[in-house]
Parts: C-alpha cells; sequence; structure tokens
C-alpha cells in the first residue's frame, strides 16, 4: 500500500489562472515526500536543516492531466525506488477525487553536504525506502 | 473556543536562514482562515477563484517571537472580528509545543470584484465571524 | 539568438539547505517565458489573467548540474519551439558564470480556457515562436 | 535619493483573485532590501547563507491600496533607518505608474545565530544605514 498525503489546495497555490501554478505541484509532491519520512521516525529539522548527510533532486519531471482548483482535496500517493548505492527515485500520483490529476517523479542522490561528494544511502533512508 | 488549524512546516517554508521565510507566516496564517471558513461550510472554490463578491486584504501585520524549523508542528488559532457594515479583521496566533512563537493580523474590506466598490458583508460571511 | 533572461536569486527562492528550492527553479524558468512574450510584444496582463484562450503547461522537467546560492547572477536562455497546431514546447538552460547549472523543459497546449477544448495556436503566439 | 528596486510582477506572484497575493508583495519588499545591500557592496550569498551574525524580521507589516496584476511594473522605494545599536527599520512604497499601491515596513535585530543572543550592527549594516 503507497504511503499517501492529504492535502487541500491553498489560495496561495493558485495563480490568476485560477488553478494551481504548474511548479507549486512539485512542491506539493515534495510534502508528500516529507509526510512519508517522517511517518517512518525521521526527524524532518535535522534532515533538512543544514544537515551533514543530504538527498538533492537532480531530476524532477511532472505531467498534468487536470487543473486543480483552491478547495479541492488532494490525495498524493507517494512509491519510493532505490536504484544504486547512493541514488532513488519517488513517483507521485496526484488524485482529486479519485481521478489521477498529475503524475510527478523526482531523483536523488546522496551527499556529504560539505564536500558536495556522493557516498552511500544511510540506514534510515534503506529502511524508508524498505518500508515504503 | 478560536478555531485552530494545525500544519506542519514543509522545507519549502524555509530559507538559507534555517527557519521558516517571514513572509511565508502570513501565508500560513491565511491557510487558517480558509480552513476556518471551509469549516462552516464555505464552499473555497467558489470563495477564492474569480468570485463576485470578495475580501481583499488592505492590511497585514505580524509579530515574530521564535524561529520555526522544518518539521515544527503549528497550531495556528485564529479570532476574527466584524468592525463595520463592509470590514472584518483576523487575529491569529501561532504556537509550537504550547510556546506562541508569532503573532498576525489580517484585515479585510468586502467589494463588487467587478467593480472593485465596498459592499456590505453577505450572511455566509456574518455568519463565519458569529461562530467563530 | 536565444532570448536570455537575467535574474538574482533572491532569499525567498533559497531553502534549509541553503540553496534553491528545485521547484523555484521551474517558476525562474517560467519568469524568462514570460520576459520573452513580453520583449515580443505580448501584453502579460491580458495574457495571464483571467484569459478567453491560454497556454496551460501539461509536461515539466528539469535536470540539476549544480546547486544555487543567494546571490548568484543567473542567465536563463530560452528556445521555444512548435510542435503541432496546438503545441509548442520551450526549453531552458539556466547558466551562473557561464555554467550551465540546470536544464529544463515545459510543454503547452493552446486551449479555450471557458471549454477547455484545444485550439490553434493564435497569431501573437505563432509570431513569438518564429521570432524566438 | 531612496534607493529603488525595479521589478516585473510575475504570474507566480499572483493568486486566483487575478492579482499579487498579499503576503508576496513583502518578499517583494524583501527583494528590494536585499537589492540596496548588494548595491552597497555587500556579498548577499555569505550575508544570507548560514552567516554568523543576521538581521531576521521581528515585525513585518503592509497597506494595499490597490491591487497588482501581472506584468505590472513596480518601482521599490526602500528606506531604513536605524533604530538602537542592533534594531534598524525599513519602510517600502511600492509604486505603478507614479501611484503608490502598498506600503510596507519589516524591524530587524542584529543576532549572533548560533546563541541567538543580540548584539552591535556590524560596520558593513552601519555604513549601509548612513548610505542609504
Amino acid at each position: 500500500m503507497p504511503f499517501t498525503y492529504n492535502r487541500t489546495v491553498r489560495f496561495q497555490d493558485t495563480d490568476a489562472a485560477g488553478v494551481v501554478y504548474f511548479a507549486n505541484v512539485l512542491a506539493i509532491c515534495h510534502e508528500a515526500y516529507e509526510a512519508s519520512l517522517e511517518a517512518s521516525g525521521i526527524h524532518l529539522k535535522d534532515f533538512f536543516t543544514h544537515p551533514s548527510v543530504a538527498f538533492p533532486i537532480v531530476h524532477a519531471s511532472v505531467d498534468f492531466f487536470r487543473p486543480m482548483f483552491c478547495g479541492d482535496r488532494l490525495a498524493v500517493k507517494l512509491m519510493p525506488q532505490q536504484f544504486s548505492g547512493d541514488r532513488f527515485e519517488v513517483t507521485y500520483e496526484v488524485i482529486v477525487a479519485e481521478v489521477v490529476v498529475a503524475k510527478a517523479l523526482t531523483r536523488h542522490v546522496c551527499i556529504n553536504t560539505s564536500s558536495r561528494s556522493k557516498r552511500e544511502l544511510p540506514d534510515e533512508m534503506r529502511n524508508w525506502l524498505e518500508k515504503s
């Protein structure tokens, strides 16, 4: 069962076309990633605030099938997958009223933040990948 | 009992200082306002997407007492008050672990969006103000 | 010669990792698209604010090669291309100090906003595509 | 002569009401502050990315007189003022076509970021305050 993040579309997510601004859909998917990490016991403040090990996004893509409006209740399903010792990918489905309105993916690489050199995924991330 | 909106600080709320970017605190307060409207039965899409009657903010202010970090669980307490036939104000307290970390207020005026002239608050807003 | 949009990285573009938040790179590319439309004589307010014809993004992707920091001076090069009567694509290169730090693309489809049905690109967009 | 920052309203600044989202006006004012610091010779990356001395905002307010639309060319005039050894305030006027459409202010306090204790303004900030 994929992890599901529930999120109502807020006014600040929208633009003058009356719908969610395209890049904000990726930001909402990243919120789902954060919620999933937190659900597996990871401490978000330590994970994201000046950490020594980080997982920057090296690629992201998103397909839009239907517009999203202020007040829409989104369910974001998240499926992470490890690719190699230092890389993983997360795919996302954004669903409104049982219809998939967008799909996205983010590719991450594990680095030491001081040197920005690649390194193996730490245990807490392997654990998250296995459980998700 | 004031309406309370619960919200986890997300990575996109933060800035390179490692804490929530100051203007995003007002955006989080606006989310609380939206959640409160929704809880009183107002349909957010109609309310915010090209409506004929709107409640633009004419003044906003915010005081910051402590920084907020990614992963912090915020409780935003919201207290609206009507001031005249066409105006109301909302005050907000942002709380982390029972400590008030910020206070904010937004002042709104009711307008016809086509003419942008002021008008009396409609019944659904009077109702929300009385119940909140 | 591709259109180039110059933009300094602002504090609000960054996140607690100290670099530009990933989805904001797509937003910065969209700014370049807006600047290019404006340079070809298109009136941005009419184009983007409740228009009758719109060009929503149906796909976006972005590759990140190096992090971007507050104060970095970005040059965004933009290359649009028409694909069919109702579709076009824009590719972007984000450059800092002559190094490509990110590449992105957005795919757009032309619609009537009231019906949301596809339609041919209007003359001003064909003109922009030819000149760019 | 106050420092003036020129900025075109972008699509991502707007919301489903078709105008600039209220909190984004404060973010645009902060961009003017950053541009003014840069113009006085301050290195923005060092100033804003995990610095040892920082100037967090303890209070902000904004008054809105007219809505701002996508494509509007804003001129933001900025007037900083020192209040005590460790505090300063910046007032902002946002102007479209010679009409003031918003006014804002931010109050800052100087801290050591490791201890978060207050400290005297460093010379580069005194210098900026005197010249601005």
